[in-house]
């Protein structure tokens, strides 16, 4: 079965075809979005989510802007493309692989000689190809990962890494799609996620349409579940990976891997090297986004605490590489020690 | 300023005036009660929760119910405060506050001669003496544990070990209380306590209620403020003490307490000694609740996982003695080893 793809072109190309992921699970929405304040809100508000996925579709956003652009001269072109790419650099802080896809489109413009066709037709090509790559890293991390699950195995996640997070089969369930491909049995326990839920609601969604089964609980109840032995491994993906293999991902997964430690269970990561950042020498430099309070006292229109109460909303957190098993990217998978620098994606 | 009081008699005496807890933050509801079924309905919906409260509230269940059977031949009396005692008993199998107290009412029928009358107001007195002794118990616990709190300390609690889960000032938030009337500083991490919110939607709204500084964080977030250093120690309220010191609590305690030994922050426990089951000799004995899946699929109303989707929803977990700094009770403060073999509340 294909996975579900959240991002790709409109069938006349003229547009991004996105799942708007917050109607999920009761809703399968796809919208097309054409504007570059549509892009944005997108990114922003969580439509579409994930760190590969927002690289992928920031890249189409750039293609889908300036092929509208393309009467521009020139340098009032490439002004207009930079002033775009900051507007979508600056939506969210945490995911590199955001900035990295931008940074590879400003490449893309940078060494594209000619009028404004040729470099809106080159800045489309770049997108597809990202797409593409995207498609294909997914399914690299799944290969490299897919040994680390004995058959039958119980594996937890957290937050969304699957296919909702990328344009393939995902980071830390593509090892979950290619061995339930292969008739392996495989059990994913997807710890909900709070505030935003993406664990029960997105990843148990795309694994149950996928036929994989999954049980869900809150994040407070992973703990009990180690601790009489219904976990045997924990895969998560990642937002950013410093020189030294510190972790940000999605608040929560510190908590997991510490408890994963405690119980003697292997803690794997898996990402594609684009997440990798040689620059940030450790997990204290990784920027970590924090979002709207309002996101923890309510939950899609519920409230959850009193109104106006104080509440802190990190939508990441570090966890430090001495607390990993190991890092699976696309070309390999990296034990401790680690050390990135000098990696780019 | 008084606490609020989730329990009381109502102005004539003749019903027992709830505040519903499930509609809190948004809106405080006082509900008075008088039939067995809606007594027993309380309970297992939680619009009355909190070991200590579910305790006297059953105590006052059945005086309440049985002040109207006076006309009741003796034996047939004690035959209906058995059935009820029952029914009550099996409402919540975690708690033993609630069959402890219940046992207490028994015991005041057992041990009283006469005709029913005589009975229901032996059991109508027993009942107001425990509701005055939780009263008096949370200001015990709230003395032992006060010098737990350095001024200006920062203090994560779970779930709702309140005002609202006793008939006094808490057991966890008794030293709060208390250091707040003495005039020291000190601030609540409230852990919000999926599924069902105790901790921002009660612990939150009566703190600010009582002009309490206190900040809502995620569960998943909590270990990331622990790294960053915003929290100093953590206590925790019980459901049930074994007799080595291993305590079943709200879900989630679990976590909290590895993530406190991880990061070297005191755990405390503070309970009545009602709380004490010495004939459990560990935590493994403990009966755990498995409440409806379904609090785990939705929250009030909001769908957060697809409608069908396996769910764990465990109600309390059971953290070893060994990650226990200490455990407060209203007798004394009790550091390990534990043997609370012989002590009865």
């Amino acid at each position: 079965m294909h996975p579900v793809v959240p991002v790709q072109w409109s069938n006349d190309g003229r547009a991004v075809r996105i799942i708007d992921q917050r109607e999920l699970p009761e809703r399968l929405v796809q919208r097309d979005i054409t504007t570059l304040d549509e892009f944005c809100a997108a990114i922003r508000t969580l439509a579409v989510r994930g760190a590969p996925a927002i690289g992928v579709f920031a890249a189409m956003a750039l293609a889908c802007v300036m092929q509208r652009r393309v009467e521009l001269a020139r340098d009032a072109f490439d002004r207009e493309l930079a002033l775009a790419a900051e507007r979508l650099r600056t939506t969210r802080p945490t995911a590199v692989n955001l900035a990295w896809a931008i940074d590879c489109m400003l490449e893309c413009a940078h060494s594209t000689q000619g009028e404004a066709l040729g470099v809106a037709a080159a800045l489309r090509r770049t997108a597809d190809a990202l797409h593409a790559d995207d498609v294909a890293m997914c399914r690299r991390i799944g290969e490299h990962a897919l040994p680390l699950l004995t058959d039958g195995a119980r594996v937890l996640t957290h937050c969304n890494a699957g296919a909702l997070a990328t344009t393939g089969i995902g980071t830390a369930l593509a090892p979950i799609y290619l061995a339930h491909e292969a008739g392996r049995s495989v059990h994913v326990i997807a710890s909900e996620t709070r505030p935003l839920l993406q664990g029960s609601r997105l990843t148990a969604w795309e694994l149950e349409r996928a036929g994989i089964p999954v049980t869900v609980a809150t994040d407070g109840a992973i703990a009990s579940l180690m601790r009489t032995g219904m976990i045997d491994l924990a895969i998560v993906g990642a937002d950013r990976i410093a020189a030294n293999g510190d972790v940000a991902n999605k608040i929560g997964t510190y908590a997991l891997a510490v408890l994963a430690r405690h119980h003697g269970l292997p803690f794997y990561v898996a990402a594609p090297t684009s997440t990798i950042d040689p620059d940030m020498a450790s997990g204290a430099d990784i920027p970590i986004e924090a979002r709207d309070p309002h996101e923890v006292r309510a939950f899609r229109g519920a409230p959850a605490a009193p109104l106006g109460v104080a509440a802190l909303n990190p939508a990441f957190d570090v966890t430090p590489a001495e607390l990993l098993t190991a890092i699976v990217t696309d070309r390999a998978t990296y034990y401790p020690p680690y050390d990135f620098r000098g990696v780019s994606g």
